[in-house]
């Protein structure tokens, strides 16, 4: 296989780790924990997992580690990737690999095959040394592969139980977002009740950004993805301010919160940076929205500057409530709907649809743009629903901002020019090179894991704190899953799930949004360039966390 | 102005420089040059700055040196940035002022604002240490920004003697690609023929790669864009092996040749790279081109995966001949054609462009899916044509791919899934920070650009050459623009222009794209993560060229 110079040079990359794993350790427990809400019914459902106490790791003095290790005895460990890549997955595992094998050199690590399918159907591979190696430091999650399968059913868990038995394994570690780590805490409590004596812990992995809490700093990958987004944010606001000629609308993933926007925003400083969040809190329209990004452009363009950008999170249209109806309308309406699909032509199509829409949210549909409106009603998936995900909401808004300075420029209170492009940052950063902080910040996490398992723990998630410090000062430990647990309902019923991080209106980065965004968008630029991720060169250029984190830990 | 760290560390890095610019040098002339083609024609229309010699720089002993700084009397000099932006074009302009403050601290360097209209309309400021020292090794043309504006008219050139007559003006400098640097030397000739003792240099940029000869190896920019893209490019194939569930259409900047498609597909390795040159000498349609791409598919389908990434030159749709004809045919129709205006919905106006079409063209007009065809009519430039750059030809080879694949699978030949995601890689590109080899290759171009000057060349292009070797070994010197002209029709005349490169099939570049294609898109993964560009590290993660230069060097 042949290799980029910074993927051969990247091989070679030691990540910087907290003291206390840089050695033998000690298992330190805090008090019983309590799950963040409904802690009558999580304790209910997790019996054996429920009020566990916090873990912290403390190094333990040389003189007791030669003892300690005479004493351990070999066992081995299954991993799983689940759900959508981030950065740094590969270095949960090499972390997990060198935990094991500094624990016991006979030690074994099996990757199952293509995410939590592998488990169920017993596909895996024996991840060695030469394995390893390869995959030091990379992004992706190509070593064993990923998928969305759901553990959720007690057969799979009983399968999972026999292809463990088979290998030997003791711990299940399955890296993977809020429900992948909710279904980590099913199935340890599973693995309880039937005393299978197999252990699972979670690690925390997303690039939305949405599984975080009191204990969780950040999940892995959010640093590396924002900063990938923001590298091309930067150029581009730098390009708009070379060319003075366009409006950049730049939709970034992050469909069910806006942290990624958020953060994007702390580093480049937009014109505009919408929030879904803030949009749902606020009750805001279609309209509404488009009408602040216009009064933006008026500005702008009564100082003669006719260009600028626009951040927009992915998922914004389905916080908008009228839009959240209309969506369900359509799905209600166009389900297996044979006249609908028997009509010939667009136009056809455009009229039924109008003609079986409510007052309001056929008034919306109208105000839409054509193509828009065409892409509401014809691309579906199998089960007759809209796509959301593929609504290019970035040429909506530049369509409905088109039409409404036209209306402000026949009125006169308009006499820019509006030209705009739009840009979908998402999958250039879900597999990027992992920056240094997430390197070392997943390499923690695998360390950390093997400790947590060696200790017999299960239904706990894998913890390194204090991000914001030298990795020399990070903190690692395991936080019960169970403690950040509350009932949500989920297709109708009411499910135990781990608490979702939307974007918090009330914290520091987004309140630090709010405090300059009018200055931000004013004429005299405030744009910031990132540029690329850097691996070398100085700390502060390569070792810096987030905006976010560092915001919300009071940096 | 809020810098982000990798901003404010970049400030202070000192480009690398040959040798030969680090003191003063000697200008050493060559033998007398000729056009590439059309040697009497150029001659007649150059007879001033036609034949001139190719000058290399020498260092001058140490000794030497005192008595020619005496010497050196004060002059001004004007800059102007034209087209699109190009990382490094900064650094033309900090080495143009160092240069110039070298050979005497009285010297000044004037900006004229927003490109060539700058010189024009007298629009101007004063680049003073301060202002340079903030744009060093940053991307973008905002120091001055950059229009588009073509310097071809002789009140034009007459009001530029105005103003640089009023600025004492010794020489101007134009930073442009292949049309900015054929107008800089019809502005050279006109000078000399107006004994206004006024000099032009020119300085080789363009992202697209395209301004390239014997003489220039490169232009300025192509190589950190091409280096963004790659890492995008990179990051998205990483996805697409773990995720294995999507093929990826990837468009790239660059309009009339292809060079920046070739040189990403050397770095990254894709499964396909389109070259437009290559549709255009094979004479492909667009059914070839589909027909192409669909058995890399179906054989890596075959194969078990469904995923992939293709590389699209932006230009390709002009490249194909039918396409051309077809596009041709509806500027022709729909120029200032109310009827088909006043046509009311889609459909009535699709039916009315078929039955207008040339029996060939309407066919093909046909097999386009209607998203595009409908672009094809409606959205229009306010000249009535098409706006060509605006057509999203990975959209369209996405969909007549996914239909292909639907008769194939009908007919049993095709088993696999076919999900597709489209990108457009452009702006993301033009205004990044100069890699090192831009950073290093522009300030020298710049510091070459005021020796000419300084020994009273005009009509000269400021070259920098052996750009394959460590910077140090790097040859400066200056080539005559005429020796790169012949005449080209132009809007239906005859002129003198720089000979634009496109990319040759019998290069070593496509060559090896060419020899290495069929194992690219092979089940077996050859894909390459070349990662984003770093500053610091070790020097071949840091100072490569790109791949392009290399095989054409030799290398």
């Amino acid at each position: 296989m042949q290799k980029s110079p910074l993927q051969i040079a990247r091989q070679s990359y030691q990540p910087k780790m907290p003291v206390a794993l840089q050695g033998a350790v000690r298992l330190v427990e805090g008090e019983k924990t309590h799950s963040v809400a409904d802690q009558e019914e999580i304790q209910k459902l997790f019996p054996n997992t429920y009020g566990l106490p916090v873990i912290t790791m403390e190094p333990v003095a040389e003189s007791k580690v030669e003892s300690q290790k005479s004493k351990a005895e070999p066992f081995n460990v299954g991993v799983i990737l689940s759900g959508g890549q981030a950065p740094g997955g590969h270095n949960v595992i090499s972390g997990l690999y060198d935990g094991l094998k500094a624990l016991n050199p006979e030690n074994k690590l099996y990757g199952f095959l293509g995410g939590p399918s592998g488990l169920i159907d017993g596909k895996y591979q024996e991840l060695t040394g030469a394995i390893i190696d390869e995959y030091r430091n990379t992004g992706g999650f190509d070593i064993i592969g990923s998928g969305r399968t759901k553990l959720e059913e007690t057969w799979q868990f009983d399968n999972g139980i026999e292809i463990c038995k088979q290998l030997g394994i003791k711990a299940v570690v399955i890296i993977g977002g809020d429900d992948s780590n909710t279904n980590a805490c099913v199935l340890a409590e599973y693995y309880l009740q039937k005393k299978c004596g197999i252990q699972v812990i979670g690690c925390p992995k997303t690039i939305d950004g949405d599984l975080k809490n009191e204990m969780i700093e950040t999940s892995f990958g959010f640093d590396t993805a924002c900063k990938v987004y923001s590298e091309l944010i930067g150029n581009i606001q730098r390009d708009a301010n070379s060319a003075k000629k366009y409006w950049h609308f730049i939709r970034l993933m992050g469909r069910s919160a806006s942290h990624i926007a958020l953060e994007c925003a702390l580093q480049s400083q937009p014109n505009i940076c919408l929030i879904s969040e803030e949009v749902e809190a606020k009750n805001m329209t279609l309209n509404d929205i488009v009408e602040d990004i216009v009064k933006v452009i008026v500005a702008r363009a009564n100082a003669g500057l006719n260009f600028g950008t626009v951040l927009i999170p992915e998922g914004l249209i389905e916080f908008i409530p009228a839009m959240r109806v209309l969506i369900q309308e359509l799905n209600d309406m166009l389900a297996n709907n044979e006249e609908f699909t028997s009509l010939d032509g667009d136009d056809a199509k455009r009229e039924y649809v109008k003609s079986m829409l409510s007052p309001a949210s056929c008034e919306l549909y109208r105000s839409l743009p054509k193509g828009i409106a065409r892409q509401l009603t014809l691309d579906r998936d199998p089960h007759g629903n809209v796509m959301v995900s593929q609504i290019e909401t970035e040429k909506l808004l530049i369509e409905m901002v088109q039409k409404r300075l036209a209306v402000l420029k026949a009125n006169g209170e308009y006499k820019g020019k509006f030209s705009a492009l739009n840009h979908f940052f998402g999958y250039e950063g879900r597999c990027a090179i992992p920056s240094n902080f997430d390197a070392d910040y997943c390499y923690s996490i695998g360390i950390t894991a093997t400790h947590l398992i060696a200790a017999g723990k299960t239904g706990y998630m894998s913890l390194v704190r204090n991000l914001t410090k030298p990795a020399a000062e990070w903190i690692a430990g395991g936080v019960p899953i169970t403690m950040m647990m509350n009932m949500e309902k989920r297709n109708g019923k009411m499910k135990p799930v781990i608490q979702k991080a939307l974007v918090d209106l009330n914290g520091k980065p987004f309140q630090y949004l709010q405090a300059h965004r009018a200055d931000w968008a004013d004429p005299v630029t405030s744009y910031i360039y990132p540029g690329p991720i850097q691996y070398y060169g100085p700390t502060e250029v390569c070792d810096q966390p987030t905006r976010t984190l560092l915001l919300e830990r009071g940096k």
